[in-house]
């Protein structure tokens, strides 16, 4: 069952090199004339390659300084593990040692009056670090000074993420084949998770099963819950294929369906495809959660609509572009994000359908494709 | 094979009360009068019990101020998760809905003077967010602001780290009895993963095989290399049991040794053997790293030494205390933190030997008591 397709093309120095060049006349541009600093985590791994055994207390950050090539600070231990990363020939380490202070190393390499944007991610206790060390530098948050960093994906980005889509739809179309009553949810979660690395993927990241009332929960994983006949189950899995994200949600019926979950799953479906039809360039981000929004609330389930619609997935299965009221950022040709629209009747049962979703020149293009319906299975 | 010592008992919402009363105690005796902000991750685990599933761009903070109940910031869809956790039933939990600000929900609870300390790995984001909506709030890293927040264990916590380190003991008594020449390092990584989760793990969080001369990267991982007759092998393996940590360190011998790895291993025997006879309550930490160095360094090896001499350990397998120069902070009974030292040959072997070991009234124990003779393996 394993995928077919032959692997994308790894990225190579080149690209990592392309990428932090740009990133540098972004910032500039943005009005970040100190640069852009990135610690471990996703905004790392992609514009490097690196991406440490584990994020610790230890300061590891890539400075990206107009003017300056790219410089990666390391602890001197961990210094041949970033030699070895992909994008190391387009960047120069610089490591500190164990018993010195970080904050001064890093600042041989900074502006000590410069403004910077900063991963999400980057440890408190190391921006503080950073404040310290000169209270005239200033920084904001990546997804708030740059949220456009990694949101466009080029066609080998697409490729891979077309490529874990496709693998998740596997996933679902053999899970639905499987027995649900009278099993653990935690079960059915081993099966998404089994079936996720089957069809190819190196990480599975979630599997949430939520049957009957633990449905409602839209955060509930999996637990020790039997599945009964006559539960709404919703199935919620995704992972890391090629280092991109999958991320779908179908919600499905063991036998036959009473008349309001058959009725609640029918307007998700719809405020999902509702939401779908809007995505253009140029919209909003808020706007695809109040397409959404609109459908649930005016067939009177506004209140149980408790998250936001979507979120963008690239070398995460949750990052920038946020579709969620305030979010002003238009889209662009090349965004991905899900369109996920739910609503979660306490106690009782919710329902929730997720696909994955590319911006293109004209519209948008699912790169979750099994069918919408409400599935019986047994 | 598993462990046949009954699990120590339940932490309950008392204890978790218990914790967040002294630590607001201890926070406005340490300057921290706004109190004490903590986000997902060890902090929060160990004051409250409760591990979101995923630590996500959503703010999630407990906040300890001084006058009030403990209470716990969450994304309304998190809730249900948060109001699982053990220690709930000592704190009140608040919610916030995506789409509005987290900040401001958060300044609800917030003196917008206050000075706080805040957990090492909050996201520089909320950080951020926090020092926007009032510029007069001031910040300090939890492990440098109250380093001793979790640093000193209690009976139950360290009956815990005991038995962690019992079961990593057990694995190593198992590993060295296997074959190593002929095999990947992976597979025996695999191995030590297996026998830790079969001694009573939960979690493994590293299991480090660094053969020939990838035991001179301290932080290699395990990889494809062929373990060959002659090299020395680093063994670093850990994680947690009953959610204490484990963590040690042996390097065996794959056939006799030759006498220049005889000779680096008698010196890191003899510097952790140093290191540790030098615990006792009120030396800095500092002197331990300094003890143990000093051996090294007049073997001649000290730049071959290029790490710290330990970290504490508990709830993760690394956090403050650390000994290393600079750090001052005085030894107290029921610390526990790693003796590690080690030689790192470039290209060639590298020799290291860690104990967990706790502070006693007079002195030190040790968690792990395996030989630290130079075990010759197969």
């Amino acid at each position: 069952m394993a995928t077919t397709q032959p692997p994308p093309p790894a990225f190579t120095a080149d690209d990592y090199r392309a990428r932090m060049e740009r990133v540098v006349t972004d910032a500039a541009a943005a009005g970040f004339h100190g640069g852009v600093l990135v610690t471990p985590g996703p905004d790392l791994v992609w514009l490097t390659g690196y991406q440490p055994t584990a994020i610790t207390e230890r300061l590891t950050m890539l400075v990206l300084r107009p003017g300056h090539e790219p410089r990666l600070l390391a602890p001197v231990l961990e210094r041949p593990d970033a030699e070895a990363a992909a994008g190391a020939a387009a960047l120069t380490i610089v490591d500190w040692t164990d018993g010195s202070d970080p904050y001064s190393a890093a600042g041989e390499l900074l502006d000590p009056a410069g403004r910077y944007a900063v991963s999400d991610s980057a440890w408190a206790m190391h921006l503080l670090g950073l404040q310290e060390w000169s209270p005239a530098t200033s920084y904001q948050a990546m997804s708030h000074g740059m949220p456009m960093l990694r949101a466009v994906k080029d066609a080998n980005e697409l490729a891979r993420l077309a490529a874990a889509g496709a693998a998740a739809d596997s996933t679902y179309l053999e899970v639905v084949g499987l027995r649900f009553a009278g099993r653990r949810e935690s079960q059915v979660a081993a099966d998404l998770a089994r079936l996720l690395q089957e069809f190819g993927h190196e990480q599975v990241d979630f599997t949430v099963v939520g049957s009957g009332p633990n449905g409602a929960n839209p955060h509930h994983e999996a637990g020790e819950r039997v599945i009964e006949e006559g539960d709404a189950v919703v199935l919620d899995f995704g992972g890391l294929m090629h280092g991109y994200g999958s991320d779908t949600t179908r919600t499905v019926s063991v036998g036959e369906p009473s008349a309001e979950l058959q009725r609640v799953h029918d307007i998700v479906r719809e405020a999902q495809q509702a939401a779908f039809e809007a995505v253009r360039p140029g919209i909003g981000c808020q706007e695809v959660d109040r397409v959404a929004r609109a459908v649930i609330t005016d067939a009177g389930y506004g209140e149980q609509f408790i998250h936001r619609t979507g979120h963008g997935i690239g070398v995460t299965t949750h990052e920038p572009p946020y579709m969620v009221e305030g979010e002003v950022q238009p889209l662009v040709p090349g965004m991905c994000f899900s369109i996920e629209p739910g609503i979660y009747l306490k106690g009782r049962f919710g329902v929730r359908i997720e696909d994955i979703v590319t911006v293109t020149a004209d519209g948008g293009r699912r790169l979750n494709t099994t069918d919408h319906g409400l599935a019986v299975v047994s």
